[in-house]
């Protein structure tokens, strides 16, 4: 039996984005500024990014209506389709009900434009000429080289150099869009040249292409900052997609049981699960579940603890789940799911039990990632493929206890470039590599001390 | 201003394909076998078809119904959005009102499915277990790998060998489809062989392929084979594609005037334009504009003359604008229209002067696809990207006439696996190559005697 789409119409697309902080059982503490180490404030933020996206990001409002402007972008690909795998269902023989949001179908070919479209728009308005931003394997760059060309904006993507290289496909995507793509750590700014001074061979890391991109817009008056997740205005974008979801599965007189989203960052899970926060508050049977890889264990294995979000120390010091900012993650196929740090929010949540959590290593989930290809088509991006193996693992569980959950997964990008991981899987190429909680324990010696 | 999406409903969705033959002014001289050199019938074909295509292949009737199990997969991402290119219009400065129909929201990532999904179904039908195909960059094969996996039926392509190696990422997606992939010239094949035997380093080519994939489906009981161009019942699945188109326009109240599609064997070209056939019939202004490389000028300048489909001699002979057989296409990065024939059908519209035809070199083609892409978001594939070089050609006609024509343009598909192509571009890579005449008319010499 093929796979069903739900429909919805354009008209029923959510025309607000929803807050969870007034919904938040207890708030992450405050972020702090990284020289006095005090509370920071909007005026802290203000060299960085628009007042629109601070007011965003510190916003007790739980309804954010979103500009005209942004929906008529949105509409170009959304709403998304939601569709409930039945010959996924039918090759596990599980009684539980899947459905998948299928957020593929943005030009970038993942969610990341939700936000960055959003926070193109916002730096438009504010009369800022050129936004800075870093990229790991390119989905957030390509993003924002899209957004900021249809806004007519500037474009400097710090792409970490290993990937610059090795993945060439989605930098050609940002050329395509009108972006600079510059290899980092670079010697164009501090950060850059005091790491290439150091070490000038090394392949670079997330780290630091923050602590460039950072640099770039802090000292620049015509340039603000781009971050693709973490941050409170991230998920609060990216929560078009879970309202979406609601209103399609009102459609076929469905309710999610299990929600569950690969967690880098923590965007891509925020946006599936946030807008259930109230259902869940109310006491309904919903699990909020996050994936991520053994190899990058940050909710399963970090602490939670103040940190910095970047190598070099330049970013306000954040509470959250983390691996230590100087943490170096291998080289694993699920570049997103690559960052030492959590969303606060995702953090504060699941330090309180709200959200769950497990860890994989690479083989089994591109296994999973197989089988959901075969059975429903589309090819699913690595990170995305983590949620799917969780997936699969909670339809095994319903079927062993006869269970008729209702699963709803984010399936977050399509894997059209990055078919050189799935060729590496076939080939047994791929290690199942699990970061070893001594070397944890290690990065977790250098947090910021903080009181 | 930002691109707008015509929505069609998915219960608007057309129920019947549109078959051309009723309305064709002239139809093409019969296909000849390839050993007697008489008219063939269906029996001849019987041994590499199942009936049920090959009825729509000589069928006269104008309306295909669409089985329900065919349309359940359409579902899936059909009907496919028709946007109205407001951003691409203010960038020309055109009076022109631009639409283009979007085929790559397919899993497969183009139009190919259209017919991929039929071709199974069928086969299915008659209780076929095996479908063989050949392939160049992988558009095709990819597109019948996920057919077959939906149908339950295993597939082997013979890949053209320098694609194979040279272009990985179709190939690993046919794999997580769960066909077997081929690097061609095989030693599975007498045709394969052979040509090994003479030449063991070749490159391969498409001609070849199919005449490797035409040997397996005859020799083996179990197997069938398919064509995702030039034929008729392939072309009859693509027109779905204007179908919806026509729904469309219907309900934004505009009327096209120019019809644009690329053209290799003429599918996605016929897919868009056939559905007009009974109003330009009719009288009404709509032209219809093939697109090609300049690499490989099969309209443009070859000859409507019966030839081979393949380099073995081992199809039908049709009738068809050809550039000869034994015509080796340079290694230009639009794989789709690469062949040396074109739809006999294609063939004789463009012959009666109904079809006109343009070609292009690849770099102005890049160069249109970039400006496409900074416009409207999407970056185009190769193939799709030399309609859009037509597109902004007649755009600025319309400025410089100062006329408001209604472009409709098939963007059969994306370039996420081909932006190795735009790399070459914009290292000034790319060769703007013309195929010399001369050599055309030697390849022409050795056209198969017929009477």
């Amino acid at each position: 039996m093929i796979a069903k789409k739900v429909h919805l119409d354009e008209k029923e697309m959510p025309r607000a984005w929803y807050n969870i902080v007034p919904d938040m059982p207890n708030m992450p503490e405050p972020p702090l500024n990284p020289g006095t180490g005090q509370p920071i404030g909007p005026e802290d933020l203000a060299p960085i990014f628009p007042m629109g996206l601070i007011e965003q990001e510190v916003s007790q409002e739980r309804w954010i209506p979103i500009p005209e402007e942004i929906l008529n972008i949105y509409r170009l690909w959304r709403p998304s389709p939601l569709y409930r795998a039945y010959h996924l269902e039918e090759v596990l023989g599980t009684p539980a009900r899947i459905y998948y949001k299928y957020e593929g179908v943005s030009p970038a070919g993942s969610h990341k434009p939700n936000t960055s479209i959003a926070q193109a728009y916002y730096n438009k308005q504010e009369g800022v000429k050129r936004l800075a931003t870093e990229t790991g394997a390119g989905q957030w760059g390509s993003a924002l080289a899209l957004a900021c060309q249809f806004f007519g904006l500037e474009c400097t993507v710090y792409m970490v150099k290993v990937s610059y290289h090795q993945k060439p496909y989605r930098r050609s995507m940002m050329q395509v869009w009108g972006s600079e793509v510059i290899p980092s750590p670079s010697d164009r700014t501090n950060a850059g040249r005091s790491i290439l001074e150091k070490d000038p061979d090394t392949p670079g890391s997330l780290g630091i292409a923050i602590s460039e991109a950072v640099e770039d817009a802090a000292t620049r008056d015509d340039t603000k900052y781009s971050l693709g997740s973490v941050l409170n205005h991230v998920l609060l974008h990216q929560t078009i997609v879970g309202l979406e979801v609601k209103e399609q599965l009102k459609k076929v007189g469905d309710k999610p049981t299990v929600l569950i989203g690969s967690c880098g960052g923590g965007s891509n899970f925020a946006g599936l699960v946030f807008p259930y926060m109230p259902e869940k508050a109310a006491g309904e049977n919903i699990r909020f579940l996050a994936v991520e890889p053994t190899s990058c264990p940050t909710l399963t294995k970090g602490s939670y603890a103040y940190d910095f979000g970047d190598t070099a120390q330049m970013t306000p010091i954040m509470p959250m789940y983390t691996l230590g900012h100087d943490f170096v993650p291998p080289g694993i196929h699920a570049g997103g799911l690559r960052y030492h740090g959590a969303s606060p929010l995702v953090s504060v949540l699941h330090r309180d039990g709200i959200v769950e959590a497990v860890a994989y290593t690479q083989n089994p989930v591109f296994e999973a990632a197989v089988t959901f290809a075969k059975s429903e088509g589309i090819v699913p991006a690595p990170e995305s493929a983590h949620a799917v193996k969780a997936v699969i693992d909670e339809a095994d569980r319903c079927k062993e206890e006869g269970k008729e959950d209702v699963i709803v997964f984010n399936l977050s990008g399509h894997g059209h470039f990055d078919m050189g991981a799935y060729d590496a899987y076939f080939a047994g190429d791929l290690e199942d590599y699990t970061y070893p909680e001594e070397k944890i324990a290690d990065s977790l010696k250098n947090l910021p001390k903080v009181k």
